[in-house]
């Protein structure tokens, strides 16, 4: 379908000068004079010169691309880590190459699988929900590519992890709703096998604990977090509990302002009856009434910073170890949902 | 930093038998046994053999890979449609390459060199906010790379473009408007020189016209809908004028969001005071209050279609001509926020 590739030979034969003058000229050389670059670049843009970065990458086995798995594209936490990623890989002069393993252990292995084959110079990972055996990640080690786990990290892996402490944030938003004078805390959350759940979880727990409240197995919820799996949770269990809880803490932005809504279409007042409190300090957190209290997590900037680690790393220039861990810096951002002491 | 590379002649040598048996073993080829497979796989594993898909595509010139250039990452409706394409292409084989222009013509005119030269089987692109000149794509079309476009459209440019009945959606959310009794109805939106939000304000003209409203251009207001721009719009304009508006669209659901909080911190009763039409149907418009009316544009649908004509043409199995343009359908989905008439 495509046509004959045009080469540094073609370019020098129509414009009468030498090959080596035509690929010094396209990459900029100083002995090569303006006028002479000009003609080259025109006639390679007329003609579709495309430099042979695919072959030349070949003999230095490296692809310049960086692959990213992510469990959903479709969320706006993690579309904000892709666009700080996107943004510093790219102005770095390499390709990102993306894929989703929808949740699920198996699609992220073919997604490895994959990326491997595809010769990625490093591999940027948050894993998937369901992810028991990392071993999948094994040829990636033993070849010296470099992986990062962001967010959802696998601990048993020796490499570079970049994720916020999610027991501090836990901890802060439970103990938040305590000081509100909340003592029936539902915690609603995601699969604990992953650390940021099971972190935040024990968080919770343990600011419980420090305030001499017993921990009540019956109010720890944990789910896919998706739509209908948080309305099941409301209105099959908390709503149908003999005594209602009085404080809520949820473990995404989009999930709390989902559950605040139904909370007031089941009658309850927000925060007098129960108080609530989110995670990651969507736009969605700042437009609901109340406004939700959260805990900020800045995705872009923990994008960013996940591309330079690897980038620094790839070019030579890294002053990390690259086994280390990057923790970046929450606060509770608290807003009315959950202020019962004004 | 990377070893010497595994081939399949030193997987023949370790196992004792021939470069064709491994070669034919690693393709599941039905003439080896099941016991020899097995070994060949295990040992290609354990000492890291990647596919030599680089160096046949390099011969057959093709690269199994898929740009997308997009405005910005992170936006529900954008990460959504990504979401879409990346579930196809990844079925299909593809690799995704993304990037982001960041809403500006030079950037995407680098994205688009940086694509080409990375060999993409095929370009999928949403325009620049301010993208005027479309010669980027031109060496693209001369060498037959198929190049998609989708929301933000090149109307010039032969190729396929799926995009929304973007003049008839402006005019439903206009006319529901009208319906509910507005009469001076504000309409913040994009950058007009983008079809996206010129048919949605020619559609907004013609409701007004048939409902024989004429048009007043100070309600009119074209800015980059970014938060401090709605808010400028909001506080700095529509606030102050003598009259206050009864009416607004606004084109997406993160600013309509936005703007209902603003609205409502100035006193204002939505929809009593002033009623107020999104457009997107993301979820931030459900958990509002009260809800926002929108406009159904249904991300995710749209990259599955993008990504399927794409894969179909580049597979020589389309059925469609490759220039033209697929209308997916929206739905306005009435709320409270516009509802003054029970």
């Amino acid at each position: 379908m495509q046509d004959k590739e045009i080469t540094i030979y073609d370019l020098a034969e129509r414009l009468n000068i030498s090959a080596t003058t035509v690929s010094r000229g396209l990459q900029d050389h100083p002995a090569i004079n303006k006028k002479t670059k000009k003609r080259i670049f025109d006639l390679a843009t007329e003609l579709g010169y495309r430099s042979n970065k695919f072959a030349s990458n070949l003999r230095k086995q490296k692809t310049n691309t960086i692959g990213v798995i992510v469990p959903r594209l479709n969320s706006l936490f993690m579309s904000s880590v892709l666009s700080g990623i996107e943004k510093i890989v790219n102005n770095a002069g390499y390709n990102l190459i993306i894929s989703q393993s929808f949740e699920q252990e198996a699609k992220e292995k073919t997604n490895t699988t994959t990326m491997f084959n595809s010769r990625v110079d490093g591999l940027i990972v948050s894993l998937a929900s369901d992810t028991q055996d990392f071993s999948h990640f094994d040829t990636f080690i033993k070849k010296n590519i470099p992986v990062i786990f962001f967010d959802r990290i696998a601990e048993s892996i020796q490499s570079t992890k970049v994720l916020i402490d999610n027991f501090k944030a836990g901890y802060k938003a439970t103990e938040h709703l305590i000081e509100q004078g909340c003592k029936e805390i539902v915690h609603i959350t995601g699969n604990t096998a992953r650390n940021v759940y099971k972190d935040r979880f024990e968080g919770y727990k343990k600011a419980l604990s420090d305030y001499s409240i017993s921990f009540d197995p019956t109010l720890f919820i944990s789910n896919d977090l998706t739509e209908q799996s948080v309305q099941d949770a409301l209105i099959n269990n908390v709503l149908k509990r003999d005594k209602l809880p009085d404080g809520l803490f949820i473990t995404n932005d989009s999930s709390a302002a989902f559950a605040l809504t139904i909370l007031k279409e089941a009658g309850l007042k927000v925060p007098e009856d129960i108080a609530i409190v989110g995670f990651n300090n969507d736009l969605i957190s700042r437009v609901t009434e109340p406004a939700i209290t959260t805990i900020n997590y800045p995705g872009n900037e923990m994008g960013e910073n996940i591309a330079r680690i690897l980038i620094n790393h790839l070019d030579g220039t890294g002053d990390l170890s690259f086994t280390s861990t990057v923790i970046l810096n929450t606060e509770l951002m608290v807003r009315a949902s959950s202020q019962r002491k004004k």
